[in-house]
């Protein structure tokens, strides 16, 4: 590969993870992005004098989605704890958390403190296993929720089902060709698969369309989706010779 | 609010976030997501032995990009380290790597080892400020790519300097109506500005069109875009009665 080829590097962006804190404990004290973190499988607790409580959190302690001390913090709090997000007015009592998080490392992000971030969050658009997120790197929290909603009106309406049924694709595909030994080549022929089809025609593959797929996995080429609709019903007939088909993706 | 009006937990998902690695050291054994992490500012150092770099990252320690020792990890590595990403063949060290890791409170990604990761990278699209970043939460890495590709083609050319000239915008609200008393009318007149028009509208907005735009922030209404475009050339004579304009955003 020519040198010259490699992207040059463009600073100032932020490096953009998708996290994993399944079971793991995020200690949220007062208000914060609770959803963000059960939307991930976290187990979360809650900190926060009752009074102080804004309406989404008290919901979710009734819920009992989250455990809940109705008290304000205490530095053993952060025993075995994970990760770490706050949403205090009060700036002493935040600064003072964030001191003992990074003391411990761990994880934590003071609502609207940027230099106490250990991270920031952006707008998610979610649908399924799909999650797309949208940062403007603090320059326009407001902008992104606009590019997020642009995004979602202009996929597919199925793109989180497609995941899935591409997911069933390869699965369906190891019963055709099983066999360690023909990895290589299974993984090949999905990559073609995915490469010959639009975002779109992928959205709108159906169970019989794949099936259809499937009875052209030996020659490791993928007919164009607009074929593959053609030949459903006449496949039983089929030549070999696909006279009646545009080409191959 | 209505509790009903809370979305519903929606758990199976990560956690995305906006990782901040400005001047953090961030530990590369062998290969790895060595652009992601030096695009978002972090002090990189490589330790792998020469015959077992691969190409780009050979290039980028060619080009003094990140620090680098020619040998193999050792565990006095992970001193002062913020983040390690490894790339091994060897399953085996690579899981002793994540063990001191854990021990350490050092956020860490075992490439190809989803257990061994506290979290997984996407495919992000980049276009200045903005970045966006799409998972399938490790059901698609491939169809990742193909929304991440959809997304970039119909996003507007200039989206990324949409969210420069929309901080411009806000820095020239407050030369037109300074003062901290302001501030509340300024960010709600900004607010109405994002809500009015659409993305394509904010992207196509030129200077001409901000200083325009500026002289309706007295009456707290903000003018269609279509109405911004047609009043250009005709402001010095308009009467105020917007007879030939179509309405309020």
């Amino acid at each position: 590969m020519d040198e010259t080829n490699y992207p040059e590097v463009e600073g100032g962006g932020s490096l953009i993870l998708a996290w994993q804190i399944r079971n793991k404990r995020v200690l949220v004290v007062a208000a914060g992005r609770i959803l963000n973190v059960l939307n991930a499988d976290a187990k979360v607790t809650v900190v926060c004098p009752r009074e102080g409580l804004n309406a989404e959190v008290a919901y979710r302690i009734e819920q009992g989605q989250v455990e809940y001390f109705d008290r304000k913090f205490e530095p053993s709090d952060l025993d075995n704890v994970d990760m770490v997000l706050t949403a205090v007015d009060d700036p002493e009592a935040s600064s003072q958390i964030w001191k003992l998080c990074k003391e411990r490392k761990i994880a934590a992000n003071i609502a609207d403190v940027p230099p106490e971030c250990d991270f920031y969050f952006g707008s998610v658009h979610r649908d399924g296993p799909l999650q797309i997120m949208v940062s403007t790197n603090g320059k326009g929290p407001r902008f992104a929720n606009i590019v997020r909603r642009s995004i979602a009106e202009q996929l597919p309406a199925n793109t989180g089902e497609a995941i899935t049924k591409i997911g069933k694709l390869r699965q369906m595909l190891r019963k055709v060709a099983p066999g360690i030994e023909e990895g290589p080549k299974r993984m090949a022929w999905m990559i073609k698969v995915s490469d010959a089809y639009s975002l779109e025609d992928l959205c709108a593959m159906n169970e019989e369309d794949m099936q259809t797929l499937l009875r052209f996995y030996a020659p490791d080429k993928v007919p164009r989706f607009g074929c593959l609709k053609a030949m459903e019903g006449e496949l039983d007939a089929f030549d070999g010779s696909f006279g009646f088909c545009v080409g191959w993706g």
